[in-house]
């Protein structure tokens, strides 16, 4: 529908140009607080999200089979009681094939405006899709509200700006001419093309589902690609909200809904291999675990893949200026999100001999009390801590404390321990403090792998230097996602820019007084694809460029 | 050196502007007339290839442990004598990292300019590199200078005025600032700096060796990756000529020429899979059968890969208001560059019952002996035979022939049969005549397969409806870079449009008074990358945006 285009047409324009200079910018309101949307719209989708509760969820797909749904709400540790279609997945691509034709031949503008209106309303259903990714991935409210929430609505604004233009930068037609030797003139009329490449398979990870869930989906949208969504096991319900408003945008528009769907499973009968295998399937976006990506970019060389997975984000800390408030926003990395997030750190490297804080020698036991202390800071308050950490997405994580807590005595020490956190409101949820580790990099076998929780290691190397080359080392060999150095020598700052972008890895310097995990849609360029913690940018030109293909027809004029 | 971006500058632009727009343009000259370029120029530029007969041909180039060379001019028949250095690809490499850094960290305009001198550079030596092609691809002069010179360099510099574009969209640096709680605003400078993904090698084939070497060459060169070629053992001369010229730029620049190498082999000893798995390896560009191409797409997993192969190109006729003009044209593809072109027809699509021309009915035989007498009208000057046709690449084209003879003998009949012309001024050439079969579509084994040098199908099908089935479907299970349809009948010519395009292929309708082969740099899209004839397009932006990728480096102001 061009009237959707025309609705949303400003906020694609700008939403280019933030793309262009990079500057902050937000579509989407960040903060869910009542100052802002009243008292009524916030409760109203938590009201919308309870009635969801111990139900089948109404999504009418064809090929349904059956119904699954294992939800398990970190914060009651109760079952959510949700149910979702089982699908035949040979039944749902064949509707997806009848789906398919007139989304294809639909206009640039008129494919854009669908999507810029999908997620228009996803950030009217931010309330509701709030409470449900609390109550799946375990994240805050006020995370789930923003981090899941706004901040991945831009990414998929941003995915659409890139789209956009790629598309716009084939014309539709062309009159050519030339002359060849004597035959007179050469007149053509050429149309050109876009091509979808065909259905567009997303994979959602169990923490944070939408974060590159609304990327994905829109990149291949926009261009022309049925979308199936594979949701994590524990984490459906946020996935299916988005599907539903999805099916209802395409719908109002006059095409199938059936052009986006969604495709449940359960951890004992996992449905991701027939779609990854199906051979309709060209387009795989994947978040996930590094194995089964890298799994994924070597197998499925019938389809575009675009991987993120995870390494082992660094912290390189060589001086400060200001050791409060560096400790303070290392220690934020460390608690958020239970440090569950793909920009979490997890390493932290440290001079055996110390660093120079604001001209005072602090020793390496120093600085980790410090860092100790800080992560104590942001615990103290019970209500705070609830918002910054969270809660567990599984039991899993519980054992990967448990190992790293075994590795860390024997081969290291505990610096701090992680335990069960009271979190306000949920009694029984599942949360743990982070777990802090000391090792030495003899121990870079236990340390250069992703432990998946709020798990941190602070490392202690022979010099800033030696610190430096094991971090940048490992985000070459291991990848990362995010890295930070702080240092005031200017030299020293210069050579470890230049050291973890040349291991293909992004860099931030000396930030404090922000959430160091931040990743700014339209101004960061997220995952570099040149290390093993993924293959693709999102968003960048090339994350859009190949979901679509170029056909032409080229007539002679009489 | 800025001063080759400024002095080419107005050419970038030109091609830019030419890409958005897709007309017909030409940055150089395709005529080698004298009346052009006076008498002396192509003199010297035959005298120049004259002197490189029977010699070492002077690249100094690192890991030197030996000379090879075996090419044997198809027109002559006698060696060239001209020999390369075969390298050890190990030495290779290590000297091309040595060479990486100073061109990764030069300036997108210093590295575009550097791309466009290289091009205007190569535009003066297409003299002496068409006599190359002459006697090493068997191309005649005119194709040499034409299609393999001027059309292909348009395609190089298509290839950067994309690859420009796409490394422009990145913005060097930006400022950040924004709000988080009560912190106070956090201000963040930001840089991001293009990285190159690594070695690029270039492919190239034996018939058209530069066809897809320049824009391979530029896409790669341009986005910062170094290139090395692996030439055909019959077809090294030309590309050779181009490196000469890359490493010489280069040079004047202030950059290490290894940044632009050759590894030249032989058929008994190939260098390709020492350079397809070397790991650092990052890019291939690969021209060649279709066989090798798709084991690259499949094996070659940690490299980008952008292939053109060959499919079945073809024809059908459903109806035309004008049989000569159709049917020199479709000759014309039959006998140009001894059909052993990317876009040469190989299968024509006909009705049992024959079509209807300018009103008349014209019965299949008819028309196939329209179309024979059309191929003889094209021979019957050998002068222009020989511009024409050229000569065979390779003896091999001989048992193609042989072999397709056989077949056609067997399981339909031979309208028309192969046999060496006389070419001018060569007694020795390697040449053949169109070899010309009828079957039915009963014999779809026989012609769904490229079948490579001057062998054409005309089959027969039920109807039209059944000849547009059978080629389209074609198209999509076996690849097509051409198609073509001739009809007066719009509903049929906008299904056959149709058809065409969702089976992944470009198509031209009537064309006729201009070689239907020809393929416009900035207004074709060519090969769609829909259908196995090859995965990508030269060039689009795809082609170009996932040649490098973006690292960032974000630094918090105090």
């Amino acid at each position: 529908m061009q009237h959707f285009f025309e609705k949303h047409e400003a906020t694609l324009n700008k939403a280019i140009d933030a793309c262009k200079k990079r500057y902050a910018w937000t579509a989407y309101v960040e903060s869910p607080s009542s100052k802002i949307h009243g008292k009524d719209i916030p409760a109203a989708g938590k009201h919308t999200f309870e009635q969801l509760l111990g139900k089948d969820y109404d999504l009418q797909q064809p090929g349904e089979i059956g119904r699954v749904g294992e939800e398990i709400s970190p914060y009651t540790r109760q079952p959510l009681g949700v149910s979702y279609p089982k699908v035949d997945v040979e039944q749902l691509y064949s509707a997806i094939g009848v789906a398919m034709p007139s989304w294809r031949d639909a206009s640039v503008e008129t494919r854009t405006g669908v999507c810029l209106e999908i997620l228009d309303r996803c950030s009217q259903q931010l309330f509701e899709n709030a409470h449900a990714t609390m109550h799946t991935a375990g994240q805050s409210y006020i995370m789930a509200f923003a981090g899941s929430g706004a901040n991945a609505l831009d990414r998929g604004l941003e995915a659409l700006a890139y789209a956009y233009q790629a598309m716009k930068d084939v014309p539709q037609s062309a009159e050519w001419e030339r002359a060849f030797g004597g035959d007179g003139n050469a007149k053509l009329t050429k149309h050109y093309k876009l091509m979808p490449r065909g259905v567009s398979v997303a994979i959602c990870c169990a923490t944070f589902p939408l974060w590159n869930g609304y990327p994905a989906l829109i990149a291949s949208l926009a261009t022309g690609n049925p979308v199936v969504f594979k949701p994590h096991p524990n984490t459906v319900l946020p996935v299916a909200l988005a599907v539903s408003i999805c099916r209802e945008v395409l719908s109002e528009a006059g095409f199938d809904p059936n052009l986006v769907t969604m495709v449940a499973d359960t951890r004992d009968e996992p449905a991701t291999m027939a779609l990854l295998e199906h051979p309709s399937t060209a387009i795989i976006d994947f978040t996930g675990s590094p194995r089964f990506g890298q799994w994924i970019e070597s197998h499925c060389r019938k389809a575009q893949v675009y991987t993120e997975t995870a390494g082992c984000n660094s912290v390189v800390i060589e001086s400060t200026d200001n050791l409060p408030a560096m400790c303070k926003a290392i220690a934020h990395s460390l608690c958020q999100a239970s440090a569950q997030m793909c920009t979490s750190v997890q390493n932290i490297h440290i001079p055996a001999n110390g660093i120079v804080a604001a001209g005072e020698q602090v020793s390496f036991d120093q600085l980790a009390d410090a860092l100790v202390h800080a992560v104590d800071q942001h615990l103290a308050d019970p209500k705070m801590a609830t918002f910054l950490c969270g809660t567990l997405v599984s039991d899993d994580i519980y054992q990967n404390i448990d190992r790293a807590r075994e590795a860390g005595k024997v081969r290291g020490k505990i610096l701090r321990d992680s335990a069960p956190y009271n979190a306000e409101d949920y009694p029984d949820a599942r949360t743990a403090t982070p777990l802090m580790l000391e090792v030495t990099q003899a121990e870079s076998d236990l340390y250069r792998a992703e432990h998946f929780g709020p798990i941190s290691f602070l490392i202690k190397g022979d010099s800033a230097e030696h610190c430096l080359h094991a971090a940048t080392t490992d985000a070459r060999e291991c990848g990362a996602i995010t890295s930070h150095v702080y240092s005031v020598n200017e030299q020293f700052l210069d050579a470890a820019q230049d050291a973890y972008n040349l291991a293909g890895a992004s860099v931030a310097c000396n930030l404090m007084g922000m959430p160091i995990n931040f990743a700014a849609a339209y101004s960061d360029y997220h995952v570099t694809g040149l290390n093993p913690a993924g293959n693709a940018c999102l968003a960048d030109l090339a994350f859009v460029a190949n979901r679509f293909r170029i056909v032409q027809r080229k007539v002679m004029c009489s």
